[in-house]
């Protein structure tokens, strides 16, 4: 049996004269790339540089819309409308699609931002607002989401190409919820561990809970390396090197999904 | 001889819970809307909201990128580079024409607004960043441009689509260009006189100058309408109907450039 | 007896080329002005015009910080930190206490606006991140706070001079919070209902609820008249004439509290 | 004859999750911290911390106010009017100043930001917006000028108190004026030129111009150490040393002019 899966980190997300994040380093070793769209980071210049960044490492290219809440990075609670919120990821998607067709590159995916993926995973209303913003492109990109969660379902439901994602490097809830990163331990910094966890996530749709119990994620179509992290790069160079030494073949989730 | 012209006007410049214009009442007399992409004015909500309006009235859907500055409307003076202004304005249209597209609208064209608009008409630098981002897109849309300007003349050089454009409210200086809005007797406001220099611009291609000069236009693809005028709507409405009786077709600019 | 109330208003949320409310009008009605300070609406011109009328009215001034969010009007429920609440609170204070100081006027009070307000009064930890920015200042501004709430207890027991607020166009639950505004029937607009009510919580402490219970609210020390309702200054005119017919003293909770 | 020399720099400019400079290293070499208020860049937080950093490495705290520009960094030419300008600067500094007075410090000057700064030196307009603004507190701060600027007549002829600065590490043309960043050499990296240019001008209130002719800047009362500089740091201490070989003290403005 073959076994292929994704990895993806959030990129671009400099803003102006503001540095963030290592992408140079990183994109050598992922194949998905969620790019940040002006509203929690990112903006138009670096939206473009790190599209052809992605293109020219051979990396899949999507968008990561965001709560419009720069101060804080879109990692805090919002509370939006419905259409509020499908409005705001149709424009930011939208303006990033503008750049990948100037750029020539494909637009393959939609990853929801910080808190707005978090809330969404959970919250119907806002997993409808996205999933109607995805439909609202031709041809519809593929949304991640967290893999189990009550978004899959309402996705899987509403017809959409999806990608069910997990977290190598976050620990698990017995019901497959993720770790709040308020409580310790939520974070997962050894590499081993992660390697490790990535592989049983791949081959097994399983991981371990915080309580050590076996949590089924169901199939997993891609993992998420986080690029904020200032580890990230060697993180996502030994994962790679570690799927590969088990026969696991990473590549964009648009080549398998 | 069949006369025709496109009638447009700035229109979804309102933001969140600040309401600005009178969208409803101007976009019966115009056949272009320009449409605010979220820079100086205009939210995703509007921006969705304003093209439905004008897809139910029969008018054009254009863009209307500006500056980065809300506070200031786009109506300061900016200094970008070149690199910066091409990728502002491509991020705007591109969020625009996501919209046009989950409406099942065209994007017909693309008019910078207020310093943005004034400063590139004189400025080839700006000229050019606009003109690339344009290029951007795929079918190009048309560039509404000063007629008779350095960026008319650029972007003819660069073989874009364009549509002159001239003010019928606006006095003009014997060399062709706008008098400052700072200068008394800038604005027109006597309906009876727009309506006679409308219909000179259109027949002629001339106006007068502020010193009661012929000033020679070229040949006028459409004529701007100021939405922020309280009057706008009756302006509109008194040109529409003056037009009508010289026998002149208001349409659309991509039924006739 | 002498019975005594102060009558508050949000102003200055006009931003930039947005106009909203009616603050000319609505001034001369009320006797304290709550300005907005920039972030969920007001600008630095707006700020100190406003300052300007409420001095020529004799209208007393107060702070109205908001969450960053000029997009949502400071209206949707944004989840801070207790530092980031009590930081932001004081960066709005001091920019508008600032302008107090330029023109000569004393800065009255603090109070919160929208999201942050009704957040406020429910959760202590964003309490007593407001009630730590109003300690800040020297001398400490009086602190607005809904009457009958979680923060009106902390603000008590932290020391702070307080008035406490009660609303005569809201409906009150028989637990005295205040009815959500999703809920219909939340708002009153009935001038003679607004006027029967506003007597009762300034001579009887209390009101009735929406199922039509007697509401123990405590001593109020001022009522909030909606800025942005269109009737805000036929309201506010109606509502003083009503005092005043009960022989009740309108003035600003500074010469009282 | 004793010498004594202010040395500033610009502090406090990250913004959210987005960190710039080198703050607590460079903090130890200098006497006063420009702190940045939330414009071009900082935030609430950030400027709160940076004041208290200011505190215990006893160094004076000034407000750093820039044009609302946080995607340009505050160094893209703005067209403001007077009023826009004299109204942000009172904005900004207001806000700084709240944060000092809840760290119980004193605010000791104003400097204005990047493109700010730069306008203002040679355009009388914008140079008596920020006079009026720095009137607008009590007791009014000192005002950082550039020495033989426009700027710095305009602002004795208005009474201020203010602080000549020039820049050791930047090539002045012959009129005093400073050579633009985008010309070859404008910026000066050798340490030990920076040294040797930093004591010519203390002691002799001169130094070369680009085309190796003697600029007198007339009397110096403070330096800038650019912390935007990788090298900020190691610059500012061997400044310091080099200062000290030559008997010249460095202590805050405040102290002595």
């Amino acid at each position: 049996m073959v076994f292929q899966i994704d990895i993806n980190c959030d990129m671009g997300e400099s803003f102006g004269e503001y540095s963030i994040g290592n992408d140079e380093e990183v994109i050598k070793h992922i194949s998905s790339a969620n790019v940040a769209c002006g509203f929690h980071g990112g903006d138009p210049l670096v939206m473009r540089q790190t599209i052809r960044l992605a293109k020219s490492n051979n990396v899949a290219v999507g968008a990561h819309p965001g709560f419009p809440d720069l101060l804080g990075f879109g990692r805090r609670n919002m509370n939006l409308t419905r259409e509020e919120a499908r409005n705001y990821v149709t424009y930011q998607v939208g303006a990033l699609r503008a750049f990948c067709e100037a750029e020539d590159v494909q637009l393959q995916h939609v990853k929801p931002h910080g808190a707005l993926y978090n809330m969404a995973a959970d919250n119907p209303d806002l997993a409808r607002a996205i999933i109607e913003s995805v439909k609202d492109f031709h041809p519809e990109p593929i949304l991640m989401v967290l893999a189990n969660s009550k978004m899959q379902k309402i996705a899987e439901e509403a017809g959409l190409k999806i990608a069910k994602e997990a977290f190598a490097d976050r620990a698990y809830n017995t019901d497959g919820t993720l770790v709040s990163r308020k409580v310790p331990g939520a974070v997962i910094s050894d590499v081993h561990q992660i390697n490790d966890r990535v592989v049983k996530i791949v081959k097994e749709s399983k991981t371990f809970s915080v309580d050590n119990k076996i949590v089924d994620l169901g199939k997993v179509e891609t993992i998420c390396v986080h690029g904020d992290n200032p580890e990230a790069a060697k993180i996502a160079s030994s994962m790679g090197m570690a799927l590969k030494t088990q026969g696991i073949i990473v590549r964009p989730i648009a080549e398998f999904v």
